[in-house]
């Protein structure tokens, strides 16, 4: 009697755990560069499953193709210089649905973990218990390059390419301390700082005749490649800085390996 | 009449045309970090119709459930050290399949520019007048820090990450000239050479208590972490280095960053 007991009591707390668990479900998934057909398989399949999906405004909105049409589908993104929500205000919707709801999709460009402040969304979720599962995308660092047929490594040229910020021009500064001819550049974010950028790489020893590319819009359809060398740019007036802004999200690519593509 | 001549002679030259396109058209594909579902759905409505498939040893082999069942899949990858076909031998069967069939898709793993050489295949299809199309996949650079829930960037501790072989040790120590501590490392095909390349970052200036991570099979059932300090890889013994190279394909990641995880 008191075993049955004691099997009726451990199954009902196998219950509430295992819809303790469900109700906690969150999902970091990477909606790729922009092309929606670069969506993964698993990203489609937890789409189909998410009952709330906070997505970035550069991921493309075809998404909402893959889910459920109860769903809901807010956008936290950036548009145009102007926040729709702040870091903070991001967290706070992921935890408040993730209380409510069962499946919860943080849907972000390219993949969760390199730029794009992934981690921070995890640590704010650990702080309440959850653990999100993470779901790589097609990063933009790599696939953009790919997309105007330039490698990110082709052994002819290169054996190294560094992706880094170029928005805190400081820390460019400090971690870009020399020029190697068999390493490329992926620099994120560097569309407004594009004068400095290319000033500081001369600065440091990178041959003025290094090609670099502004990959614009990289897999849309409204994409584009801009190709000078670091000494045509630096040359380049106002209004040409001006305009590069006009084409984010823009990845800067400094590199011999270029040349590959020529 | 000879209008209407003419307007059927251009017909055929189109008709003409595009089957000699169609005659000629190769995918170089990326087939994701090995997990199945981080395919994308370009990759698999490609898959659908590829007539030819010529795969990587390290590409998840479940893709044939996406292929024709009379599509010819032939392994042209390495496995335990023993290469099935040399480059060499890749691109002539790439070449003598392009003529041949109507879709043919060269199957690689992670993304088809970041190491694995798809850029020379590019090459040597572009000598016999044939563009291939890039379909860009999960890159196993930053999915398989990603798998262990270690980011490639976390703002509290990096701006950038160096991604570069650890296979010729002489162009390693040339490009790997100094320490920052918000710069990670993330190290292809660096096992080995594990030993060699923690002497080489101790030297460069790397504090010894620096994180290292060696990320086995990522996101495949038999992923594992191997987590150190520097100094502790300095200070195993033979065996240790021995049975790394048991574990390839091995991401070795270096960086503070790591501690974000813990």
């Amino acid at each position: 009697m008191i075993l049955s007991q004691i099997i009726i009591l451990y199954c009902l707390i196998f219950i509430i755990i295992k819809n303790y668990k469900e109700l906690f479900l969150v999902y970091l998934v990477g909606a790729g560069p922009g092309d929606i057909e670069l969506f993964t398989l698993k990203a489609v399949n937890i789409l189909k499953k998410a009952d709330v999906i906070l997505y970035d405004a550069l991921v493309n909105e075809e998404f909402t193709q893959f889910c459920k049409k109860d769903s809901l589908k807010i956008n936290v993104g950036k548009r145009k210089g102007h926040h729709i929500k702040n870091q903070d205000e991001i967290n706070e919707l992921l935890i408040k649905y993730a209380k409510q709801k069962d499946v919860v999709v943080r849907l972000k460009g390219g993949t969760p973990f390199v730029f794009g402040r992934g981690y921070e969304e995890v640590k704010a979720l650990k702080k309440i218990g959850i653990t999100p599962i993470i779901i790589s995308g097609v990063s933009s660092t790599t696939s953009v390059p790919e997309s105007f047929m330039i490698p990110s490594i082709d052994r002819s040229f290169s054996d190294s390419y560094r992706t880094i910020t170029g928005h805190d021009l400081e820390i460019f500064n400090e971690i870009v301390t020399s020029y190697h001819k068999r390493e490329n550049l992926i620099i994120m974010m560097g569309a407004y700082k594009a004068k400095q950028i290319v000033e500081c790489l001369l600065k440091k020893g990178f041959p003025s005749s290094t090609p670099i590319a502004y990959l614009s819009k990289g897999t849309t359809k409204d994409e584009k490649c801009l190709l000078f060398t670091l000494e045509e740019v630096s040359k380049k007036d106002d209004d040409f800085f001006e305009e590069l802004k006009e084409l984010t999200p823009i990845i800067t690519y400094v590199g011999e390996t270029i040349k590959a593509s020529y």
